[in-house]
C-alpha cells in the first residue's frame, strides 16, 4: 500500500510550529508496513488543500490529510477533500451528537460553526475523537482510501494508532512490517565507512542507508517481511557482516548511545570517572550524565577555564603551562592525571583546546582540541583539529573525548573478558 | 517573491529524523518576506526528487531543497536537479579546492567519491559551507531560481541565513520587508505571559505571537513595511508596551540568550562566577561557557556527584549532608559559598536535586531541585519541582539557575547604574 501524507496549517509554514505529526506519522506507518513516499505540507488555503489531494492521489493508494479539522474559517480539509473527489457534504447524525455532547459534559455553550464538524463527504465515516470535538473522516472512494485526522498531536496520534492504522489493515493487500535497525559508528567519516560497506548499499531487503550525524554515523538496516521475526532473520546476517567490518568503530545500535555504552563498560568493571575539561565546558560531563544511574561510577568533574584552577585543583605544573601553555598534550595529560588523583577513580579524562572564536595564536589555532585519558595511570593523548564555530568545537571534541574513551575502556574490558568470558561486557553489542 | 522548499531523506519520511530545517526555514523566509507556500518531503530517490522539482519550479519563484547533497549514493539532489532543467553536472574548481583542503586540513585522505560534491548543474555558483565538505548550489535558471542546501542542521541553517537570504535579495521583486523582534520570557509561563498582553494579540501590524519554549516563552512581533526603518517604527511602540507589561521577566530580544545577558552584566560589573552542579551534571557549566568570551568571567565549575566531593572540595559540613540529605536547600546554599571561596569569586552558584529516575525518596521526590546563588556571600536559594524525565530536569533546573542568577545579578547592576547611570548595563536590553 503506497501513501502520500499532506499537513495543512499556514503556521506550520511559518515556522511556528514544528511538525512532529510527520514524524510520527512515518514511524507508524513504516512499522505498520505501509509505504509512505511523500509528504506535502500547505497553508490554510482551500485551492492548494484541494490541488494537493489531486496530485496525491494519482500517485498514492492511501491520502492521509492532518490538520484542517477545527470549527473555524481557515479549516478547510474537509471543503477540500470533498470538492476535489466532487462529493457533496453531508451532516452525520451521530458525529452531530458527539460534538453536542462533547460541550454539554463540559457544560459550555457550543459556537454554531462547531457544528461544521458534522459535516462528512457523502460515503465517508467518522473516526471517533475522544479528546476533541473534531471527528477525523474516512473515506474509500473509487479504488482509494482517503483519511483526515486533526492536527492537535494530542489528538492526531491517538486517532492514527487507535483508530485508522486498525482499519486499515482491513483493506491492506499483503500482510508485511518494516523493521529498521540503526548500527551507530563512532571514530570514522561517513564516506570512509561507505567505502567499506558499498556493495552492501546494493542490497534491497534489507536496504542499508548511512546518515551522517556530528561525530558520529548512523547506518540504518531496513528489512521488510511478513512478521518481525522473519525481519530480523534477514536483518542479523547482514548486522554481523557490517560489525565485522567495521568491528572497531560500531558501538551501538538503535537508541543506544555512546556514553551510555561508556556507562556499562565501567559498571561492569566496578571502574570509577572523573573529567577535567576545559574548552568544552562541562559538555563531557553533562553527556555522561544525562545517562540514568552515572552517579554510580561518574565520581565529579571540573571545567577549570582559568590557569589558577588547573593548577591549585589539578596539580598541572605551573612550569608546564608557562613552557607548553594551557593547550598541549602535557596539559592535557596533567589534567586527566590531576583529575583521577583528585577524585580517586580508575579514570580520567582531560581536555584542553581553543574553543574560539578568540584565544587563538599562530601556532594554535581555534579548533585546536587535546584529549588525554588515564587509566589506572597509563595516559593516552589524541591530539585533534576541528572546523566550525564555539559550539561545534565543543560537540565535536566532547564526541572525541567519549570516543577515545570507549576505545580504551574496551580494549582493557577485553583483556579482563579474556579472562573471565562471561563477563556482560562481551556481548556482541560493545 | 514565491518559494516552495524540498526536503529530501528516506530517514524523514520513514520519521526516524524530525525535520527541524522545515520550520527554521519557514521562520527565516516570513522575516525575509518571501512567501513560502508549500514544502515537500521525499526519499532518497532520483525519480522522486526530479518530480518534485519539476512541480515546484511551475508554481514557485523559488525552489529550496535540503539534503542530499553529501558524497554518497543515497545524496542524490545535485543529480536530480541537473536532470530536471536538463544542464550537464560540471567540475567547480574552487568547491574541488575547498574539498581537498578540507581533508587535508585534517590530515585524512579523501575518498574518491567526495569529488563529487565539487560538480555542479552548469551556470550555477557554490554556496560556501564553512562547516563541512558540501558546498551549495545556487543557480538562476529560465527566470527560476534554485537553491540547494546540505541537510545536517549545523551546516544547512548558517548556510541559509548567511550565504542565501543575502544572495536573494538582490533578486527580490516586491519591495516589502517582513521583520520580526522575538522578545525572549524567562520566570513566567506561557498563559500568564498571555493574560498580559492578550489585548495585544489582536493587533496585525505588528502581528504579536507567543511561543512556549523549554523554561522561555518567546514573543514574536512580526511587522510588514517598504523598508526596515519603517518595520521597526511599527514595532517599537509594542516592544516597549510589552516590556513595560513584563518589565521583570523579559531577558532580551532576537538572538540573544540569558547567558549571554548574564555574561554581559557579569562583564559590567567585573565580577566572576564559579558553579558547583549535581543534578544538573556540568549542563549550567555548559551552557554559560557557550557564550563567546565567557573566559573572561567564568573562573571554574564543579560536577559534584559524589558526597565525599561536596565535602573535601565545596567544604559542605558532613553533619549538614546526614541531617538534611544531599538534597536540600543547606546544601544548595553550602555548595554556593563553597564553589565561591574555592574560586575566589564574587559569585557563585550551586545546585542539588534529583534528575531521576532513581534515587527518589516519599520525601524527595524526582524532580526535586535546590538552587543557590551566592553573591558577594548573601545567599538566596529557590526550591523547584519540576516534571518530566531525567533531561528535562536537568534542562529546567538549569534554566531556573539562570534566571534566578539573572535577577540577582539584574537587581545589583541596577543598585550599581542609579549611582552610575552611564554603565552599559542599563540598556533597555538588560
Amino acid at each position: 500500500m503506497l501513501a502520500e501524507a499532506i499537513f495543512t496549517g499556514t503556521e506550520l509554514l511559518l515556522g511556528q510550529v514544528v511538525n512532529t505529526n510527520a514524524a510520527f506519522l512515518g514511524e507508524q506507518l513504516a512499522a505498520a508496513g505501509i509505504n509512505l513516499f511523500r509528504q506535502v505540507m500547505v497553508g490554510d488555503n482551500l485551492e492548494r488543500i484541494k490541488q494537493a489531494i489531486l496530485e496525491a492521489k494519482e500517485r498514492a493508494d492511501l491520502v492521509i490529510i492532518g490538520g484542517g479539522m477545527g470549527p473555524t474559517e481557515d479549516d478547510l480539509t474537509r471543503e477540500a477533500l470533498a470538492s476535489a473527489l466532487g462529493l457533496p457534504l453531508e451532516e452525520d447524525p451521530e458525529a452531530r451528537e458527539h460534538i453536542l455532547g462533547f460541550f454539554a459534559a463540559r457544560n459550555r455553550p457550543m459556537p454554531r460553526q462547531n457544528l461544521k464538524q458534522a459535516l462528512f463527504p457523502r460515503g465517508a465515516r467518522p473516526l471517533p475523537n475522544p479528546l476533541g470535538t473534531a471527528p477525523g473522516i474516512f473515506l474509500s472512494h473509487q479504488g482509494k482510501l482517503y483519511a483526515c485526522l486533526p492536527g492537535p498531536p494530542a489528538e492526531f496520534q491517538p486517532m492514527l494508532t487507535q483508530e485508522l492504522l486498525p482499519l486499515l489493515n482491513s483493506y491492506r493487500r499483503q500482510q508485511e512490517v518494516i523493521f529498521s535497525r540503526v548500527l551507530k559508528v563512532t571514530g570514522m567519516g561517513e564516506s570512509a565507512v561507505e567505502e567499506r560497506v558499498r556493495d552492501l548499499l546494493a542490497g534491497t531487503n534489507p536496504t542499508l542507508a548511512p546518515l551522517a550525524k556530528t561525530g558520529e554515523v548512523h547506518l540504518r538496516l531496513t528489512a521488510r517481511a511478513p512478521d518481525t521475526a522473519a525481519a530480523l532473520a534477514v536483518i542479523e546476517p547482514v548486522d554481523r557482516e557490517i560489525r565485522r567490518r567495521l568491528q572497531d568503530y560500531v558501538y551501538g545500535a538503535d537508541e543506544e548511545t555512546l556514553e551510555e555504552v561508556i556507562g556499562r563498560l565501567l559498571a561492569a568493571m566496578g571502574w570509577t570517572l572523573a573529567t577535567a575539561e576545559s574548552c568544552t565546558g562541562g559538555l563531557l560531563a553533562h553527556r555522561i550524565t544525562n545517562v540514568p544511574g552515572s552517579s554510580a561510577y561518574f565520581r565529579q568533574g571540573l571545567v577549570a577555564y582559568a590557569n589558577e584552577a588547573k593548577i591549585r585543583l589539578l596539580g598541572v605544573p605551573p612550569e608546564v603551562l608557562d613552557r607548553q601553555g594551557a593547550v598541549s598534550d602535557e596539559v592535557a595529560a596533567a589534567m586527566a592525571a590531576g583529575v583521577r588523583r583528585l577524585s580517586g577513580t580508575e579514570v580520567g579524562v582531560g581536555i584542553t583546546g581553543i574553543a574560539g572564536p578568540g584565544g587563538s595564536t599562530p601556532s594554535k589555532p581555534v579548533g585546536l582540541v587535546y584529549i588525554a585519558v588515564d587509566l589506572q595511570g597509563d595516559i593516552q593523548v589524541r591530539r585533534e583539529l576541528f572546523q566550525g564555530g564555539r559550539q561545534e568545537v565543543k560537540g565535536r571534541a566532547t564526541n572525541s573525548a567519549l570516543d577515545l574513551l570507549w576505545r580504551r575502556l574496551r580494549i582493557k574490558a577485553r583483556e579482563e573478558g579474556s579472562k573471565n568470558p562471561s563477563s556482560p561486557w562481551c556481548g556482541p553489542r560493545s
